[in-house]
């Protein structure tokens, strides 16, 4: 939800209470679609539905399609059927498609009652393609021409059947077996001279998507290839429809919010954040919450385990924030930056061996320094008057380089794990995004503890 | 970098070598510029100029258009220049303006040589606007309108002009001082009659940015408006250029990556993973892991305060990779939601109260939760044998319930800090998405210490 001036919102209320109807028309048409349905969804009020009829018919359907489900939900109660059947037959079909897969059922069978039997036809084809698919996002009215026809005449098509298609501007050629044969754009039909064939500017070497092809592969082709549109194909390489760049902007920004929300183990969710009740956002952050408490049991076992070494030099458990801080960070840096590189195409799993030798020398540079630094700053500051007090056994120059070797030994293990999970999960077909931060920093957790401790007991002779 | 199927690449090169120019032509003609691209970038080779030689003009500057930086100036330096020449004449506006920004000096001056006049002239322009900046994005080439013109006159001068402007299908009506008054489509003068007036058709209620608008915003407006091109107006509302739909996919795509590259503590770079020398990689993270590094001196200064109560009751020690890694991961659980929402326009700083209301909530039950599970697994499995040892103080139900309050306090702390760093970071002008992680994870760290031990000297009547 967009912040909207509060004000307008209060204003468009009071003239409502007032009845002054054609004042708030005047309002209304001066605004965008969005911001009309962002007003709706601050109101949430039973005067909604008096305030909606004043909209022009396709001002009200741009408007409505904006709106989120609670909004709509609540419009439709309030709609009577001829009202509905009206927004329904100004709806793009798979805008129509999205509103069903988001009704409960009793709405959803006003809905395609209210659609003529064309329409209805459409949208049950629509369902039946797998969520997150191609199929499921693309719409199935666009501008089919066939090769033989001449410039003029496939304007003149488009003059005549347009109005109802979604786009216009990329026109695709079939033969007569609705096989995609070519693409050519409404900008070439009118920059090329009238008798001019479309079997001759057409654009033979098309790229489609399969029905069933995943929807962030196709948001990636969009912004790989600069398209407008995309068409979809069937298994006969038939064009059943188009997905536009609309679409698929909302893809990649879903896409991008599920990465996120993963690498940070929260469960993603389809709902913007401020619209998401407080047992929602529970649900989809306990899980997570959970299963790393858990997991933490190992770096609890690792640690009591060594609980002698940590009696005797006591100062040693004071540095295990620091350690396994340092790991997690590198090991996320890395993990972070294969799975960015893993969504937007650049790498596949047969790089691993590059990627691993890239992040072997990444890490024993990272390593090098923060040991360094650190070693400087155990020995003139941490540790300056280490030894001084009763109970303060061992060297603070073999204390420090303990803790130094560990941190470079654990940065090393931090971006080889970090950067090798994410791959590994790819290739077994999960989510690499689900390796990021939390999971991988419970492993690198474990595994620098049993470096510092391995380092501890062989540098150490008290130990 | 996209995965280029290997042995194309090879046979391309062997074709090369054995001079076969019109079977290379043909191969490259079937293909979409990107992947051409990616060959180019896969070679890496002094014969790189004679195969660019090879693509039909339009199809060459398009492709140069797609390859990174590195290969682009390679090729350029292999370029005479009239060769050079011929390419610049046929990028876009915008183009020629990234080009030039990613070159080194003499490449630079070469470049501009190459340009005529008038496209030099509007390469300057645009290159004083500030980066990030609508202006920086924005292409001086679109389609002006007068408002008294036809429908017909309009689509003659489309017609006539329209082979150099990137997008034509929204066309802009200014008035005679040039300031922007309206937009129409293509689509809509097409569909409209020959001798309707501009004026009527025109949508007069225009959404526009300035050119000094970040490009964040202008991206997320795409993403709001399913706008396919924005005009960009300066400080007298004069239209000045336009930014198109495909460099916005690019930004949001960037600004994504940014997002999450800063979450995860790594400086944001412009370069993709694979492209980026190790070098790159290590200075681009090796600050944030030293300065974490060092801010993780507090959580080490607060243990060593606490080290009587540790010594004492040492088992105590093993919980703490546990609550502070359970704090930052409910503190970034909370920080990413934020920062996301805030960065795709849902939230602004005003509802910080809203926020931290519905975090609050959220925290308790989520610390409630976790309070309840690690008592029972404490008291059942970690501490099942507590006590029977020499050197085990503390009752186990004590312990464990002093873990477990912990654990409550740390999860709300750790969610109200996750949520209102970010939000003041915005409000004071910084980046909130470096607000994340790393940085919430260190403050949580010291916090959640202070709570254990707080609670363990409260609690325990041995300390």
């Amino acid at each position: 939800m967009v912040q909207v001036n509060v004000t307008l919102t209060e204003t468009i209320k009071k003239l409502l209470e007032e009845k002054k109807f054609s004042t708030l028309r005047d309002i209304l048409t001066t605004m965008m679609p969005y911001d009309i349905a962002a007003v709706f969804e601050e109101m949430q009020d039973e005067k909604m539905p008096i305030l909606f009829r004043l909209l022009p018919k396709e001002l009200a359907a741009e408007t409505f399609v904006e709106m989120d489900e609670e909004t709509q939900e609540f419009l439709i109660h309030g709609f009577s059927d001829s009202e509905l059947k009206e927004v329904v037959d100004e709806l793009f079909v798979d805008d129509a498609v999205d509103l069903i897969e988001e009704m409960p059922a009793n709405v959803v069978k006003r809905i395609l009652r209210s659609a003529d039997k064309d329409m209805r036809k459409q949208i049950n084809e629509l369902l039946k393609y797998p969520e997150d698919s191609a199929g499921s996002i693309m719409t199935t009215e666009f501008i089919s021409l066939r090769p033989d026809m001449t410039a003029e005449m496939a304007i003149k098509r488009i003059r005549r059947t347009g109005v109802d298609k979604e786009t216009i501007y990329t026109c695709y050629v079939n033969d007569e077996n609705n096989k995609l044969i070519g693409i050519t754009t409404v900008k070439d039909l009118l920059l090329a001279n009238d008798d001019d064939v479309v079997r001759d500017l057409m654009e033979e070497n098309v790229i489609s998507v399969h029905t069933l092809d995943d929807q962030e592969k196709v948001a990636q082709m969009f912004s790989n290839y600069d398209f407008l549109a995309l068409p979809v194909v069937d298994n006969e390489h038939r064009t059943v429809g188009i997905v536009t760049i609309d679409d698929a902007i909302d893809v990649i920004q879903e896409e991008a919010t599920e990465d996120i929300e993963k690498m940070a183990a929260v469960l993603p969710s389809d709902k913007p954040y401020m619209k998401t009740g407080v047992l929602g956002i529970y649900r989809k952050r306990v899980p997570w919450l959970l299963i790393l408490m858990l997991s933490a049991t190992f770096t609890s076992m690792i640690i009591s385990s060594f609980e002698g070494v940590l009696a005797q030099i006591i100062v040693l458990s004071s540095f295990i924030p620091m350690i396994t801080g340092s790991g997690g960070n590198a090991g996320s840096q890395a993990s972070v930056s294969v799975i960015r590189a893993l969504s937007l195409g650049e790498i596949e799993f047969k790089s691993i061996f590059k990627v691993l030798w890239k992040e072997l020398r990444v890490s024993i540079l990272c390593g090098l320094t923060l040991g360094a630094a650190n070693f400087l700053k155990l020995l003139f500051f941490d540790l300056r008057n280490y030894g001084a007090k009763p109970g303060e056994a061992g060297s603070p120059i073999l204390i420090a380089l303990v803790v130094s070797l560990t941190l470079v030994g654990t940065i090393i293990m931090a971006k080889i794990v970090g950067s090798s999970l994410p791959m590994l999960a790819k290739k077994v077909g999960f989510d690499p995004a689900v390796m990021a931060n939390p999971l991988i920093t419970t492993v690198c957790d474990s595994l620098s503890l049993l470096i510092y401790f391995a380092v501890a007991t062989s540098v150490l002779p008290e130990i």
